[in-house]
């Protein structure tokens, strides 16, 4: 079973992310966390290219080829033999970012770095997508409030951005509405937590 | 203007371009030569980690992606900006060697290789490319009698290999017929210089 989990920042993902690994793992599944480039040597040595200070004039385009490149590794060196030997693999942000952060809020195209990303994927699809999804001022006003500070003009600058985000993951979750679940993550931990493990528990108890 | 060159090995590929940027030298062209990654930092780092011996993990998938974001950078970086300021650019291998042997020789598909690729260049496309068409045979024994040698059994066993990269080239060249100039390189530099330099004149006199 593959797992994976969207959305913007406060959106209490992390939080929500260890109590369905306690969980799963309490009723006595095998569980895998993981995120891109996911510990791979290759994953990495491409994502180094990628976060390069030096490496200013990338191009979008080349942007978009060496995370899918980072992806496919990460599916076939570390996701795919982990689902065949019968674990539960979550990975925390997935192919829906790169669609929502790149194709949307960087205005490449949703279905263009969709298609680049066919081919990483080959169309291996998760079972389960949790959009945890936010008002991006709530989710600030969190961050803030667990750093201990004001929001503050550069975060609301960037308001803007992530409300281009959410907008386009909610694109994106309207192109898959079998594997997307819609998480209001404007509630609390408790509840946020219950209804994205009843969406896996009706998963596993196909 | 923009000219590729592709071709297998002991083709003569690399003594015509010589010639060809001499003869358009002379006539007041200003001329590049490049091939990839084409000496930009970026293609240089993404050239490193496909040609890194340690990557033997590295999925078929992953280095089609990179070669394409090397491509991408390559075009963006460095041939884009040479085309702007009217110069002739020569690449030695570009999109269309993906194609024949990853593609190809190495069974991942032309489509899908070109669809990766056509993602990297925004369909932009070579005025012409120049397919050095030679027998692997006839090509091979041209290179052991260079390097002073007979042809061995190892060069024997890539035979094979060089027949479906030949043949996959001519299934590329069929795919794109406008840009395609197939020379027959079994013939000798002269005549393959003629050859070749006709079709360039043909379009710097349009």
């Amino acid at each position: 079973m593959f797992i994976t989990f969207e959305g913007g920042e406060g959106s209490g993902k992390t939080t929500a992310i260890k109590r369905i690994i306690a969980e799963l793992e309490s009723r006595g599944y095998e569980v895998i966390l993981t995120r891109e480039p996911g510990g791979t040597p290759i994953g990495e040595q491409i994502r180094n290219v990628i976060l390069d200070k030096a490496n200013t004039a990338m191009d979008p385009r080349t942007e978009a080829l060496l995370y899918a490149a980072s992806r496919r590794q990460h599916l076939v060196e570390k996701i795919l033999p982990a689902i065949k030997e019968g674990k539960v693999v979550l990975c925390d942000r997935y192919l829906d970012s790169s669609l929502a952060y790149q194709g949307g809020a960087r205005n490449l195209g949703i279905e263009e770095i969709l298609n680049v990303n066919l081919y990483a994927t080959e169309g291996f699809e998760p079972d389960i997508t949790f959009l945890f999804d936010i008002e991006p001022e709530l989710g600030l006003a969190r961050i803030a409030a667990n750093a201990g500070r004001e929001v503050n003009r550069l975060d609301v600058e960037k308001l803007e951005f992530h409300h281009k985000v959410r907008e386009s993951f909610h694109k994106v979750a309207a192109m898959f509405p079998k594997r997307f679940r819609i998480i209001d993550a404007s509630k609390g931990p408790d509840e946020v937590f219950n209804a994205a493990f009843q969406e896996i528990e009706k998963v596993l108890n196909k």
